[in-house]
């Protein structure tokens, strides 16, 4: 039986078929391994990363929110995302030019590779540069270059631990075009809930219009993720009638989630999910 | 270690601080423990119902989606909900003039009497009637009577699969005034899919306007959870301007999750619950 059990002392439990892969990464240990109920499970030191049944309500909701509130979204920045299926969203726009996806870890993309070929199949299209590297560095020489940057990362321990911080985020704010939309993934409001307390009060001190976004993430901790929606410049899509219906037909139709309707109303979160992100 | 684990296998855990009682009644095992994460836990069968953590994610879902899109909730029906929670939410709406609560198993009720004050501390209310009676049967002589029916039972296995068939909602139909709201608690979209989809088969031939709508629930399988709302004349509440802003404001401020915005929300479904609701 595989767990991850948060600090508070709960958790998911998954029963294993069979251990499919094992490797300590310069940066992390990397395991892969089959199950009934998901599919095949990438681990990163232990923790749920993504599962082959479920990867897309996460992927979903990253991508297509910010994506589909951005008029004209051509260049974009994926920090971390090594399975590669933030890509594979991305890739479903046809207003996409170009993607850098900055991965610190290879043997993350290798083993995405490997065992989740229909979340990786993105990473070797002609419009993706992959790059493996620090992200944190990566983006202090940026100038006015993308329109969306997805920050799609592990939980501030680890590696992640240098893409929640003020310098970082100041850096990531050079780096955008007039009128970019920054959507990080920010914990499970339930399970993590100091995390994306701090994350919210960091997300408000560089951006001006924040706001999170929820929905289901059945293999993460709480049952329930959220994103953040962050932009100097454009305001959050609290109306549906704003998004663009066919760019949404377009997209919906190949979804398990997103739907036109659902891209606003997973604004309206729980009093305590607001709380949360107003650092209460 | 507690652990809930699907047919699929996987599921919750839940570290054990210490059993607390442990009863097998007429129709099934009752047990408490109490954990750090999650306070007292209450199970039936070994199946997850009650936590003093997250129990208000469910019983206000519940209660307040149909209650405050009810224009005047006078007289109430709740079915199971022996833990007491769904009525002391109801009790919030000064609107409510008579609740019937019909339980089966009266050890539910002494348990969470005895280690869920803060949850059953309604049930002894003036307003409330406790009956411990088959609801199957109870329903069965009762014209015109309820504004509003909540079904709060288990899983359509043991004492409450009488609660999942046709005759049975047929006679909550008679049981209704002109203008009432039936909901019923309609299993977990993401980890009980085929109790879901057979759920809204049945809803759907019974009534005129049948909808889904969905929230976070940590401890139930998969961690979320739906309920449905069933009516023949009142229309489904997509636009919460509809609800009235003052009831509404004095039911959210003792809310962890409900408000008026999300009231609506709420049925924004992601695609996969529309197709299961739908019987794809």
């Amino acid at each position: 039986m595989y767990h991850e059990i948060t600090p508070e002392g709960f958790g998911i439990a998954i029963e294993k078929e069979k251990d499919l892969f094992s490797e300590q990464s310069p940066y992390q240990k990397v395991d892969v391994f089959s199950s009934r109920a998901f599919g095949n499970v990438l681990t990163l030191d232990g923790l749920m990363m993504v599962t082959q049944r479920d990867e897309c309500f996460y992927h979903e909701m990253i991508v297509h929110i910010p994506m589909l509130t951005h008029k004209n979204p051509e260049n974009i920045l994926v920090i971390g995302g090594g399975d590669g299926g933030t890509v594979r969203e991305l890739l479903k726009h046809p207003e996409v030019k170009h993607i850098d996806m900055v991965e610190i870890d290879k043997a993350v993309i290798d083993a995405s590779k490997k065992f989740f070929p229909e979340v990786s199949c993105g990473l070797d299209n002609p419009k993706v540069s992959v790059r493996i590297e620090d992200a944190v560095e990566f983006i202090k020489d940026k100038e006015n270059i993308y329109d969306i940057v997805l920050i799609d990362s592990t939980d501030p321990i680890g590696p992640g631990e240098g893409l929640f911080n003020e310098g970082f985020y100041n850096n990531v704010k050079k780096a955008l075009k007039k009128g970019a939309i920054v959507t990080p993934q920010t914990e499970g409001p339930f399970a993590q809930s100091e995390n994306m307390k701090k994350t919210y009060r960091l997300l408000k001190k560089v951006f001006k219009n924040v706001a999170p976004y929820c929905s289901p993430m059945p293999t993460y901790p709480g049952g329930y993720w959220s994103w953040g929606f962050c932009s100097d410049s454009v305001e959050i899509p609290f109306d549906y009638k704003q998004i663009d219906e066919k760019r949404a037909q377009n997209i919906e139709k190949t979804c398990k989630i997103y739907n036109r309707k659902l891209h606003c109303a997973v604004f309206c979160v729980p009093n305590f999910v607001k709380e949360l992100a107003d650092g209460k």
